[in-house]
């Protein structure tokens, strides 16, 4: 069973082990500081496919392959599929797993979808309704520009506070036990709205969230920024994780000595990728590909991942909705 | 804490409780033959906004509301809302709850939506992870018909077969006790691709998925139809459910004793609704108005209502891409 601790954190009695992870990426996001973590870096942005949508879906299903043959687990041995993307209605999760034949949850989170799976798959497990899952996430950069921007060819300048929608996937697989790398912590996250208007600066929409989560956690389980031996979220970029630091340091926590924004992490200064990486695979990628690693082979012991996103669509911002943030976080360690 | 049963159903030692519902639709919906169970028909289908998809987050929102009134349940009382519904990037789910300031779990599940945030918010309660929970889903026939179809204006013919997506929204609230009418088994569905590839026929797309689901449910439960007051999918509409009771026939099985579909329920014959009702909005509308009220009031005791959604985009029907079809149940039972 579950229990909520506090206001909003939710502590798991029997935490749910992560079996293991995979992570798939682009060409560009294999050439950034992170590439050697990642199982398949592919050369093919079309990963064999004949439209951005199917090689998106292709990429998050090799992920989700992998994830599970790591874990020594059939694909029929799931009782469940958490997935979710930024394209319209999903189709890049739905049309990944169709061929799985598992039961599948869709999720809609952003960019906070990877820890929205992992922490409502966690809480699934705990609370016995499921006893294996696996938690995944994709963004693809031409599937994103083609549906959120413009028709690659035209190329669209844009501000340096817009980030990079990588091409990447993670996946993790859950169970009721089996590794010691575990999920002892979830808090589901809510909207903060502060008025941003500007696609270009996500990273700003989100940070507020990102703050609000992080804080409930702190006070909900007692701890401060250094109990963890990493705080990640993602996808900030460096302009969010920035306003992040900024807004936790005026209610007095310091963070620094352990924070890293997945969305700064995955390309380096040289790549072209403005303030950093975004999309549900960029933070998937380097939880599952990098982080995950380090917690299994011991170099990390106790990390929050703090997933955020932006909830708008093209739609409501030509109708000059702002953007609301979200964050989902889990708290994983190390037994 | 939950036991599986079975290959793929969900037993609830603690039956979640649902502690009220409510429903709000559109003047159409309004004018069928479930039109008096509906707590609001609203006359202005824009709900006092400027945008289509304004008025459908604000149909939602006050449905939450609305429910979470009937329930004697204060909005800050929940520990999270689960909604969707099938805008892109699911902003009319986002836009309805960003004001309310309780942790959001954003759901994509087509038109089965309601089913799934009832399922999982049912497995999160019974787990622990939350004590108080909203289940939503909405749409609205006019935000839908810009997106999937034609501008209304252009008055684009419709064959038959299609559906009427119903401008309407229900929610419930659920809690781990305080009702008679509990949830006592979930089902997560698997996606069933039979390779239609009509967005105009979406309920045959829909189909093979609720035969799936409910042979599963009554595998793993030791039922039959006739053990169930109702059987309510949503939305199959005419086309769908007439497959549907074929596809179970074959099996062995009759459900028509009991069976009705919500996208069958919702419109008149003389509505102009072709085929019938669709839409995250119209099962959860017909749900939370209707069938609820009737367990509450003891005219029905246990019922199934087993939600079905087509997993597919504009941009994935475009490129030629079938259209898969899942179905997530709940066992809804009057202690």
């Amino acid at each position: 069973m579950a229990k909520r601790i506090g206001k909003r954190t939710i502590r798991f009695d029997k935490p749910p082990a992560i079996l293991a992870s995979a992570a798939i990426v682009g060409e560009k996001e294999g050439q950034g500081p992170l590439g050697t973590f990642f199982d398949v870096v592919s050369q093919d942005s079309h990963f064999g496919q004949k439209s951005w949508e199917l090689a998106e879906s292709e990429m998050q299903k090799k992920t989700i392959a992998l994830a599970a043959e790591k874990a020594g687990v059939q694909l029929s041995g799931l009782d469940c599929i958490l997935a979710g993307d930024l394209l319209n209605q999903c189709v890049g999760s739905s049309m990944a797993s169709v061929e799985a034949h598992v039961p599948f949850l869709g999720l809609y989170g952003a960019c906070s979808t990877m820890a929205q799976g992992m922490a409502v798959g966690a809480a699934l497990i705990d609370g016995g309704a499921v006893r294996k899952a696996a938690a995944a996430a994709s963004s693809h950069f031409c599937s994103a520009e083609r549906q959120y921007r413009f028709p690659l060819a035209y190329g669209g300048q844009r501000p340096p506070t817009a980030q990079w929608t990588a091409t990447a996937s993670g996946a993790a697989v859950l169970a009721e036990s089996g590794s010691k790398v575990q999920i002892t912590h979830a808090v589901f996250g809510e909207m903060v709205d502060m008025g941003v208007k500007d696609a270009n600066n996500m990273g700003s929409a989100m940070a507020p969230s990102a703050c609000d989560t992080l804080e409930h956690l702190f006070e909900d389980t007692g701890t401060k920024p250094t109990d963890y031996d990493r705080i990640l979220t993602g996808d900030l970029a460096n302009v969010g994780a920035d306003l992040l630091v900024t807004l936790l340091r005026d209610d007095g926590i310091d963070i620094t000595p352990v924070y890293s924004d997945c969305g700064s992490m995955l390309y380096g200064e040289d790549q072209d990728a403005h303030a950093g990486g975004s999309g549900c695979g960029c933070s998937a990628a380097v939880i599952c590909g990098h982080i995950l690693r380090e917690m299994e082979e011991g170099r990390l012991k106790k990390v929050i991942f703090a997933g955020t996103g932006a909830l708008m669509s093209p739609t409501s911002i030509q109708q000059g909705q702002s953007i609301a943030g979200i964050c989902h976080a889990v708290v994983i360690e190390r037994k």
